[in-house]
């Protein structure tokens, strides 16, 4: 789908930030859903709901600006019983740069038993994407160090969207935000992995552990609520 | 101009948030100046800053829903010396529906002596508004009383916009945060007015005052920084 970029969607580097980035990839596949005849209540007649496990992502050097046009593209990868794979990307109009590429894992809660369930045919079909025994796995983010620095955040009622959630999106800028505005506008991040253990409840403050490794450029973040960890994720980045 | 609504301009009623309205707000104005040829850099050699003084608007009872093509107007209304007057509206496609009117008077600040300017006139010309010697004035949002709630909220780097200021649609949200979710699944805002006075400095932490009148559903507002007021609103709600 086409889409211009506001500059709200973007921080003051003018580029978009990886908060907004997430959400215009959960607009995309939300579109496509729709597109392939599933919209929101074909999916909640199964009971279940898709939940994101996990993105890996490279951005490239060069990245689009508030104002500019750009594509945001999605493709059903895989899917076997529990998972199922997509690829986002944001691209130029034609299709010439490539900004970000995404990988992301989905599986299906049910939303009474509040437990995985097993992707219904008629919900995954017309994806019209491989069936495949094995699904290769999504990198995982490295390890927080016993050491670290952290700082609290507390959810506001904005950070919830129609699903009547957190926006999941919204963990980045818990994650970043520590980091301060000096590193963030001297730096520019160029890869991610973000693995979702457990869902931030409404009303929580939660508690976002990070550490910089300043020889590498890799940051290790853990968003902490009610004493439980629930997510995880790695960046690496380069002098902006 | 067009607009697609997203997911992530809307709260979880599906209807855009109020800081979104204003950010919306902010980015057709721009694209109006860049329409009549004052792009940034325009602006940028009059030494000066477009600033926004107030706003006073309406929204209807029926409001867009995410995923609806929207048009977001504007038009100069006039001008003087120091001050200029700006309406903005949200409409469907057919321009039959108008969700919100909004009527916005700007400053325009001397950068460098961090005081009011005169509006230069290549600035303001190419608007074709009329120039008036008395502007309408905007309603002024009511009194805080003695007795009032509040709550803290830390500027966070995600707030800061392409003009390396703190966004100030970004203001309702600490605004309506604390009103709880309770109150505003429950109710929504028909009409608002806002009043800046001052600037909320990048890594602030701000205090939102408020207090909410139950009889006559309205809310009075103001944020404060650094011992400072910076921001007065008034919202009128109706029950949801």
């Amino acid at each position: 789908m086409q889409h211009q970029l506001t500059y709200y969607e973007c921080t003051d580097s003018g580029h978009p930030s990886m908060s907004m980035l997430l959400s215009m990839m959960t607009m995309v596949s939300d579109a496509h859903s729709i597109f392939v005849g599933l919209d929101r209540a074909a999916v909640d007649k199964s009971g279940g709901a898709w939940v994101i496990v996990g993105y890996d992502g490279q951005l490239a050097p060069h990245q689009p600006c508030f104002g500019d046009q750009v594509i945001i593209g999605t493709r059903a990868l895989a899917y076997n019983r529990f998972f199922a794979l997509r690829e986002f990307w944001l691209s130029d109009l034609d299709h010439q740069q490539q900004y970000v590429h995404v990988k992301a894992l989905f599986v299906m809660m049910d939303l009474t038993a509040r437990r995985l369930m097993r992707i219904p045919a008629r919900l995954i079909t017309p994806f019209a994407s491989p069936l495949k025994k094995r699904l290769p796995r999504l990198a995982k983010p490295g390890q927080l160090p016993a050491e670290y620095a952290a700082r609290d955040y507390r959810v506001r009622y904005f950070d919830i969207d129609i699903n009547h959630h957190v926006n999941n999106a919204r963990y980045l800028d818990w994650m970043l935000d520590p980091l301060g505005p000096d590193f963030l506008r001297q730096h520019r991040p160029v890869a991610f992995k973000i693995n979702y253990e457990a869902e931030v409840q409404e009303g929580a403050t939660v508690e976002s552990r990070y550490v910089l490794d300043r020889p590498t450029l890799t940051t290790v973040h853990e968003i902490w609520a009610g004493g439980r960890r629930c997510t995880t994720a790695e960046l690496s980045w380069q002098t902006a």
